[in-house]
């Protein structure tokens, strides 16, 4: 998971600025935050209907994409791959209800 | 990020059995299906806002909300960290727009 | 406001069987409900946005677009507005926090 | 409807400065922006959910709870009812495609 998330990082990163007509990625980081926003959110929807329908194969597709476009939005603001899983860390050891405390929830 | 996501996944799956009154993450799965979408889609809300704001520390601390969140959903259905990456891997090579085909979107 | 809405409810419904290529209502209700349930949730994340910016012109056109989006979903299911007024009008004369027991909510 | 909607925000904006002890719409207000959104979305989502399955009368209660939760949202932010008529009315008229260029969608 590490060489696949940090390489499609790279991959993500170095179509920053790539031709937004000749790459996905390159035209929702050039279509800004908004239109990134949505599709996390768009896809976050996508990941809940096939958990609902108990679908696995359809789950796997929806969660990918999710990360994908989570990864270009992380992307579009400089946040490294590193920090996520930093921050996960962090957080390991951390068990029970305990958890819920340090993501500062309520 | 292998060891991260894998190793954050192995203490997920391990709560499955674990006691709700003392593990936040075998409660949510307690809670069901819907409990845990409305918390990803929470957590992509609280990841778009972070985003719009442009704070890099607090978009850090919602991506890895999201990411657990994810995952925890995911595990609830029986999916596997590698099968995500597997599917994130099956699509890499694919370059430009083609990717979005790839993808199946609209 | 009953003019408004139920005159809208009268339009959405006419278009039901109007040509997709020359209506969007037809063109949303004949994409399916999926295709309808982005648009909400994309209309929701819209009106958060504005009502997180406290601007208020913004935000009126959000929740007009909210209003009309979820009309056009309740259309295609058959959904009438008095059904909606109905519900709304039950619950009142309801206070506190019993308001939220009589919605289901936890 | 108007008598329900503009009856329901006069409702609301009573509440706006009841004790969120007793009264669930001014505990909501009471918790801020980010709450009153948190709610707005879920909410979509449910309605999304409930027309998925084509489950009408879960539909009508969760079309009431969007618009419940959306009118507490705009009494928070001062907009009236009236304002969101006006805007939906301003609308109509335009028909087809044309809706969409109104509403500056792309």
């Amino acid at each position: 998971m590490k060489d696949t998330f940090e390489r499609l990082m790279g991959v993500i990163e170095e179509r920053k600025t790539a031709d937004p007509a000749s790459s996905y990625t390159a035209k929702l980081m050039h279509a800004g935050v908004d239109a990134m926003n949505k599709k996390v959110l768009e896809e976050a929807y996508e990941t809940c209907v096939a958990a609902r329908e108990q679908d696995r194969g359809h789950l796997v597709r929806e969660l990918a994409d999710l990360f994908y476009h989570a990864l270009v939005l992380a992307a579009s603001c400089g946040v490294k791959v590193a920090e996520i899983a930093g921050e996960l860390d962090r957080r390991s050891g951390v068990s029970g209800l305990a958890e819920k405390a340090s993501r500062g929830q309520t």
